[in-house]
């Protein structure tokens, strides 16, 4: 699908909470300049519980429209209820898209075969490649190395798995079995490198909404072996990688990117504001190292 | 709203995965014989992440018309989107529900400041009473104490907390502080005794699906302050109750319930029928405590 | 053993950090007057890690000359190296006390089967009863309910076990299947009720050490199936006894004892004081309900 | 002290579970001939916490004798009084070792404040340079990186620290703030790529007793930024690194050390030997790796 950055992006809001599609195009195209590798739409980071039927179809078929190409669009269609998959699946198929990212189930969880049978399914009814997402943090569910090994083995079009376990040895497991055609993507900013020194293709990455330049540039590094030059751009930004996530993501990403990009700092409910705390934090560590 | 024993009802189907409206009657009916307190309907155990609208409504209609006000019927209708809460809040209230029980965000999860102020936006938009639910194994998220007591304190129509977090420690804070009138239920059946006995009101139960007679007699012991009683049918159905969660709940008691009610033991995906193995044990220690 | 509540005792060091044997008599006389069960000494709020073997020896003989048979009197006789365990077994019995209380082994830890076989071993060179003590928040390891069982079940010297788990599913499984003869005590302080109500014997407490009076009339209660007047108690104190865990036990009781019977707030090594912020809380808590 | 891999050395008895001291010298020989960096004796996996006085005085004496200063020798002086670490390290010093190992408190533990004032306590008594050790799996707490970079920042003989958290956001943050002239090691043998890639010096490890030229190629390799020859030497031997850990170390690693070196498989309690199952898994893993 790609190596080095893909970006999860944020899906701007106006003032009214709704869909800001002018500056979601302008951040499309600072993207593309700055050498994002590819772009996942409909992730977490952008906010898709609680983006409407009608604002995705008009999100997928907007970004590959400005991208046009130029880079993979990878959309975000997972749900706990299979059903609805497979109707998002047709969408992203119709607009041609270039992949999928498919969390596992949440919240109503499955088993370990439950797991296998699910992607199994949804795979037999679509063409387009998939990425598994392993977050257990937020599904209460970890697909197991076990079962992450089985699905890239035996199931064709699911080519990869965005791993956000945080669990380096397990991660480590996973890298040594997988099929070598496979890929496997960070899923977590701070945990760049160790991956990609294990193994590992890159990232899907959140703190590259921001500053997309750098992680391409740190990914790229890797993946040329330079590994001291990409972990001089990991310490610089790790502070606000990690202030990225002292809030519930994309809360804190949101207020960042409207200091940098003028977009507006809102989200739907459940999600709300950064804190007053956070935000002086943020603002603070982003005069340091310079991004405003 | 109750004290006592609500069931988290689950839903049955048909070999072909249609909802099967004619023993979901048979059902209530029974569970109302055997002197249930209170019904929740669309829980996590009624499947409700894979039951469509038109499905929801019509289970909604007829759960209220078999009860016919004879116990309260309490929708699940939380999401993690808080205009479907919204949406599902009006249909439950249209068709004359008792109440509203509202799982935290999941997935996208978000603050404790957003917790509450999720809570209280819902809470401004139903005249129902709403009883939070608190499941951080599903959700990935958990409300602190400090948190629920804030909402049971400022907002009226919450009107109380089912308690799935397992954590005895929490659980004693919060019913140590929180408001006389205001209701806390165990969502755990292995733990109705240690809630109850800390000042807890009741349950909201799954092994109740399956032994609605009693659960509902333990909990009236305890309050009544029989607990040697209770205890007697604690200890005798603990290792059902634990078996219901070996895989991943409902999958155990779907599959107990086609062997006692003659329900089909289908389920949609993310979830998969119960393992063998599983079939096995269940299967042999209902017959030990003489259910089948 | 006994039933209801025995304290586990701090050790008072006078202001060279000494063993303060003075104060030592004092505490127990005030624990037997306030109608105390039993009292453990050498435990971990005795801070028995940092005590050398001549004060152990001190302290196991006085208090057996001070309580003279009227209470029990349980050693911690725990270690990580097995041989130590029975050295320090071997002095208990040489000085006449009544039980051991034997933690896990920490640090090295060991297996399920390790732990069988460790503790059948120090049994089968003992004549002393043996309370197990289960704490894997400080030992890494938790002793799984079915060996727990097999252990209770099989080894006549065994006759009981603290469970500090704090996990009240997992104590509700060894109530239900430990035979009738033998003994479960409460760990933690603020799970008393919730444990004693599913079947368990009392508590071996560190609050107590503080507050004796309350709590054996507390555990009492409970054992009168007088739950009402025992959550008066709980909710009355259960502030206090959760700021004795918001520093690493004995921390914050040995300052709230020299508070109330001016012992010296003084502790060896890798322990340090309470903080001043802590100090504040505890004063003011322990003013409001009226201790100072 | 050492960059590269240092061999967290076992301890060999024999049958009857005495020092077998031949066979020490023996394994310290192979150590150095396939070209370990450093020796840590009477750590963990030296069963330090079974090995008494006197035999711990052999053992430092005779590794420093048969190292002859060719390769560090760091003693683990590790305990949870502190008192008793003042006197190992009397020792240690006298006997003319290169540093030591010194785990945070285990079982009694301590809090954050209680780390920094033990730790330079213990320094202040000792010109020998300390190596942190943070083990939370063992002892029930964790070094936060607060307090890590302010030890290593503010105490000059405290040199480094040994990480076995597995954590590695926490892990890349020491990393990113420690003193460039302070080391940091990977206590896990599955983690040294993606440690090294991230700054870190190198391990001290468990595999190395078994395969000490290969461990120690693969640091080397690391270091030399030859990242996919270290990548192939990690993938071959990652299955027996797991299972060195599927029981508590070393219990596995006792037994394969007897399969390549004919030393005894015995071990002191608490800890007994590894069961058949694994017996069999580690004996078929050696075979398919050639060490066998």
């Amino acid at each position: 699908m790609f190596k080095g950055t893909a970006t999860a992006l944020i899906t701007p809001f106006n003032k009214e909470k709704e869909l800001d599609i002018k500056n979601f195009e302008k951040l499309i195209n600072d993207q593309i300049e700055n050498n994002i590798n590819a772009l996942v739409i409909l992730g977490t980071t952008g906010e898709s519980p609680t983006i409407n039927e009608k604002e995705k179809y008009e999100i997928i078929k907007k970004a590959i429209e400005i991208t046009n190409k130029k880079i993979p669009i990878i959309v975000g269609t997972g749900s706990n209820d299979t059903k609805k998959i497979l109707k998002n699946n047709k969408i992203a198929e119709e607009l041609n898209a270039d992949g999928l990212l498919i969390v596992t189930p949440y919240y109503n969880k499955t088993t370990q075969n439950g797991l296998y049978e699910n992607y199994k399914y949804i795979s037999q009814n679509t063409k387009l490649p998939i990425v598994l997402y392993n977050v257990p943090s937020r599904t209460g569910l970890n697909i197991e190395p076990k079962t992450t090994i089985k699905l890239l083995k035996n199931i064709e079009n699911i080519i990869g798995i965005k791993e956000a376990s945080g669990n380096i040895s397990q991660i480590n497991k996973i890298l040594n079995e997988k099929p070598k055609n496979k890929y496997l993507y960070s899923g977590n900013d701070d945990q760049i490198i160790p991956i990609m020194a294990n193994g590992g293709d890159g990232v899907i990455s959140v703190i590259s909404n921001l500053i997309p330049k750098q992680i391409s540039k740190m990914t790229e590094n890797i993946l040329q072996k330079k590994y001291e030059e990409a972990l001089e751009i990991n310490n610089k930004y790790l502070n606000l990688m990690n202030m990225m996530f002292e809030e519930v993501n994309p809360i804190p990403i949101k207020y960042a990117m409207s200091l940098k990009y003028k977009t507006e700092n809102t989200l739907r409910l459940p999600l709300i504001s950064v804190t007053k705390e956070l935000e002086e934090k943020i603002k603070k560590e982003m005069k340091r190292v310079e991004i405003i």
